[in-house]
């Protein structure tokens, strides 16, 4: 009964203001952000490295079964943190964007519009009726003509660009260590270094294969790719012996 | 009067966060597969077994009255739990779908695929005013070129790889048996003798063919089919004399 | 004042699920299906045979007025329970799919792809906001290439196949005296007889032929009929010479 | 104040079930019904007689200044009770359908045709959001080519068929006067007098000219005609004569 | 806070029926037409008067300001009360469908149809979602080939004839004078003198030309036509002399 | 949280008519005129003035920053009080509706159509759902081929023929110095002086060119001018100079 | 459970008035503006400049992350201050609208265009339903045909011009300042210096590079130049040393 009584609130059928101006689905959706798994992005010189804490509920379940790191284009992919429905619905939405841009311009899209048109979709879902904001944020890592990017974008559409970040339930640990350790000149190994020493901070028990998902953008090829479960096999194996 | 009263705080037209960022109305749709009948899948190297508990109410439902496991396509097939007509819109929207494939491509359309249309429309139920999420889970098997598959799809959306997997009332022990009992390397006969297995801890009394519904995709043949009630009972028998 | 107050806990907009997965609007059009009239179904190798009762409030209302039993296409009947306007609403629209079905393929609709349609628009009107669910279920019979059938759908959109049903008021007298008294070998006068058994448990008072309502549909002709009050009147005399 | 509070309860958006299956804003258009002014049709083998009762307000108000029996099309017309704008409007439809059919087929439009047309918006306005349900009741007399007929449809939209009926706030006292006096041999004159009995019990005061209306479709010339103040007149100093 | 209280109960977003069966929405604006000016029509065979009170809260409004009678069509205007712009939004509808008339048919529209389009718009707008019905009473008059003619609308659609009625604040006294003065052999100057006749119970002080507005139409010159200041000064001089 | 317990009574979604037949939100757009800044007209056989307060929060605000005189068409402009920016809106279809005029019928558009056309989209805001009514009065003067006009519309959508008058919040005191001054011959000149009387009496302080914004029709030209602070500096010191 | 009490008082779906005719939604939008950072724009007859306070949560965020400053057109740009996400789809729309004039006119479109494009949209946001208003503030300063201007529009939809303005957190210091050291003469380096002097007051702590945004539009070029790191770090420097 208290249960019914407190869902009458926020059981609301549109985003609007309060009288000190928040909009309150919005900061319920951040909230469900902060449940989700962690997801951090470092972004140096040399590339961008994301990776994402995977946990597994089940040894049925087959590795990689639910995707957090999303290729999109060529030279651009995202880590998600939040709803992961919402997460892959944006993310198909996303790669249409990026070849309609190929078709459209004969080039690849850049970053920073990629994270923009993600982030407009998210607004629109923050001011229309009948919708309820997207509950999921990302980090949107590319490299364009002018290197690499960092983008995030959160439930409200806001997007901002960093050198390092994390978000999701660990996001605050996480960050703490990127403050720490981050520094402009890492090459990508040293980034994935750094990736794995901050998702060892977040994930419980010991660092392994099947609890983290990772991807590089190269500055050199310019390109996206997922690490396969060998080669994070072997980063761990490395981060220990280093560690 | 009371029920009146409690009625209120869910009534509601739209699914929205709550201040903790839980979408209230997915996680009531997730209580309404609870309440359905367990259904499981088994993923080997050799294929897919998928089965299901079947009650029946009166011995004048006439036998396999009501599905709940589909043939989606000639390589693949989902069992549902939850409310059955919902799960029969979806299924034939995901008989289109292949549909559409075979046409457009003139290709088999992956089990990945269709698994995740079927997720992005149930997403789509959770976001959008003026419709309530599906009431139901599906265990979605079905050979194609890089072999045998197995998917969950659940009322949020969420799409996610399995070994083996089981859905509805009895899924919690359902799991546990699989745990305890899977492996890779068994064969289509041993898959099936495993899911009799499951069946038998969750199904009240005796186990019969009239309790089971089953279907198996097998790898040679990239074909899925719905088993007979001979068949099924032939299998029972065999499980009866070994177990 | 107590009236105003319980209205307000389901005059609502929408079928949504409560937080134990139950949808209100769908249980509470079953509800108007309790306090229909009964009809019943019976399926043998030789057809099926629907009867429906009839109750009338006065002498002034014509016989046959508000037709319980309709006949959709040829082959195929139906028995309706509840909301009669309801009812008439979805007959006229599976009359519409029996007929476009004999334009599109050049041959009659199966009785199942009838039930189906049924069913499948019952479930979009427990979906989708702005509408209630229909309040009647249907007892669909008829004869196809595969022999007789006999389908029930219910306001959630569940289609189901049966030996022999009843629905509304009456149903759990009903059922229970066909569960005792049914078998697959009666011919289609037998079955007549039993469903004038089963009307008479139901009906108050004595049995009349202004009581009941009646089909066939037998398996030799494929044709589905509805009896005339002379051949009611017959059937209940021989009925009581027997009884 | 306690009227404001009342109103909240039945004041919804949209006509749903109750929890024991009622739609209450049905039942409320039915009281709207039973607000109005008393109407009657007899059907016999010669034909169909349709009255109504007229209420004068001040002298001022033309005779046959609100009409509540409506002409349709050369065949067909129909009393009206309740909410008489409400009544126009499906009488508008009906007389474009009654066209439509002549256009179409080349013949006039069935009795009972033209009966469910009616029927079925009606039962439209009780499913759909954003509307309420028609209030108002219909006897509809007519004379097709297998003879006269007389339906009556109501603010749910279920159709039936009537030997003789009474419709709005004097319904009850009127049946039962045709429940008495009804018989199938009547010749119209015979209809018309007993139509003025059923008046004569429901009308207050003196039968009188400006307090009936009245329409005959006879059998033999198929044709519905509204009668003039003159002919009410003869035909009220005969019933008295008679009387 | 009391008054933010009441609102609730009646700040509703659509029409529906009460328990016993009646339309709020409709009869809170027939309040709106009982707060609004007197007007009146008189019908006789010599043809239609309209009149109307006209309050002027100060001496800067231009006199005939804001226009309480409208002229529609050669043949036909109408008086208003209520809320003037719901009115003038109807009038410009109706100029509009009368003008059609002529186009499609070639022909005046008669008084009775115009009416009645009036009465389906007034309906029609308290049946379905998002509006608000029409606060306004319209007394239509003019003349057609069958002589002149004298319509009321209200604002739940209703129409209905008169020889001579009274609409707005004043209206229940208005129909009392009318009432009993009312004779139909009168001529028009004798229907304008009653007229005034009525306008002096109704108006507060003595009657003066900027409190009337009036206008006729003739039977024989078959025109509508709205009386001049100088016209009205000169019937009430008349009637001042000989009153 | 009083606050929000006040609100619940008026944040509704549409205006509808309380049991008194009154619209409560077209009454709170009246009260956010109210609330705005004065502005008046004055008609006389020589033209139209319009004059408005001019209140500056600021010296950085620029001289003329809000507008609150538009000119609509060469000949016609419009004094705004309440919400600026609905004024804003509704200026600019007036604007488009006067091309298009001028277009379609090759000549200017009256003063009273203009005036029309804005009470009816005003109207249109007052009976349809999802909008709110305009919160802006206006005063809109012109010269056309009779002369010059002067008409008020409401947040209603009447329209009103005018002398002279003013709305906003000082409407009272302002209206009550036009009623003891106006006269029908004054010219131009001797109509600016009233106005700057009028404005005298409202506004706060010393009456100074930044507070005042002015605009002149003059009828023998035919055109609608805003006068420039240098015009209305040099008024000013001549009403000084007079006063 | 207090939370969920608060929020149904402004949970609503549609910018209504109060009874004092407020506009709720309107002036919680303006809240959302009071929480967001300060910015500021000042206009002499050299140009404009607009200058925003930074905030920095973290080291890890890129430098001009998160652009308060945005580019237009060639000769327009704008400040905003409030919710980032609401602005740029609003300065998205504006350049759409830019390059529309570009096309359609072959001209720049002035800033006073620009600025009601914008404010018109924002008036849309408030009286439509099923949005909400959008929560920010601009400050629009470019240099057109008629020299430079700077125009504020708010998210009521009001557009005023300015000579020099702020907006934000720290407006009410900010224009306190502006207010005593503006002056109209002054060059634009001048006008960068009062910038400064005016973040000074509102940011915390030192004045670094890091922590300001500034942009120039030049009278001389009619350019609209975004300050480089640079060029703000050089100003600063200037500003320490002169201050």
């Amino acid at each position: 009964m208290a249960f019914a009584q407190g869902g009458r609130g926020y059981d609301r059928a549109i985003t609007v203001f309060s009288p000190d101006g928040k909009l309150f689905q919005v900061q319920y959706a951040q909230e469900a952000v902060k449940r989700g798994y962690t997801a951090l992005g470092i972004k140096t010189k040399s590339g961008v490295v994301l990776a994402a804490e995977r946990r597994t509920t089940s040894e049925l379940v087959e590795d990689g079964s639910v995707e957090k790191i999303f290729k999109i284009d060529k030279h651009i992919g995202a880590a998600a943190s939040g709803l992961i429905a919402d997460a892959r619905v944006l993310i198909d939405r996303a790669r249409v964007e990026a070849q309609v841009n190929r078709i459209r311009y004969d080039e690849l899209i850049s970053v920073e519009s990629l994270a923009k048109t993600i982030g407009d979709t998210k607004q629109m879902y923050t001011q229309h009726g009948g919708v309820r904001p997207f509950g999921t944020r990302f980090l949107i890592g590319g490299v364009g003509e002018r290197g690499p990017h960092l983008f995030e974008t959160d439930p409200s559409g806001v997007v901002a660009a960093y050198k390092a970040h994390a978000i999701g339930g660990g996001a605050d640990e996480a960050i703490e260590v990127l403050e720490k350790n981050y520094e402009r000149e890492m090459n990508l190994e040293e980034s994935t270094q750094l990736a794995l020493r901050v998702l060892g901070e977040v994930i419980e028990g010991e660092l392994k294969p099947e609890k983290v998902e990772m991807a590089k953008a190269e500055a050199e090829t310019q390109e996206f790719l997922k690490m396969t479960d060998e080669e994070i096999s072997e980063t761990i194996d490395q981060f220990k012996s280093e560690g």
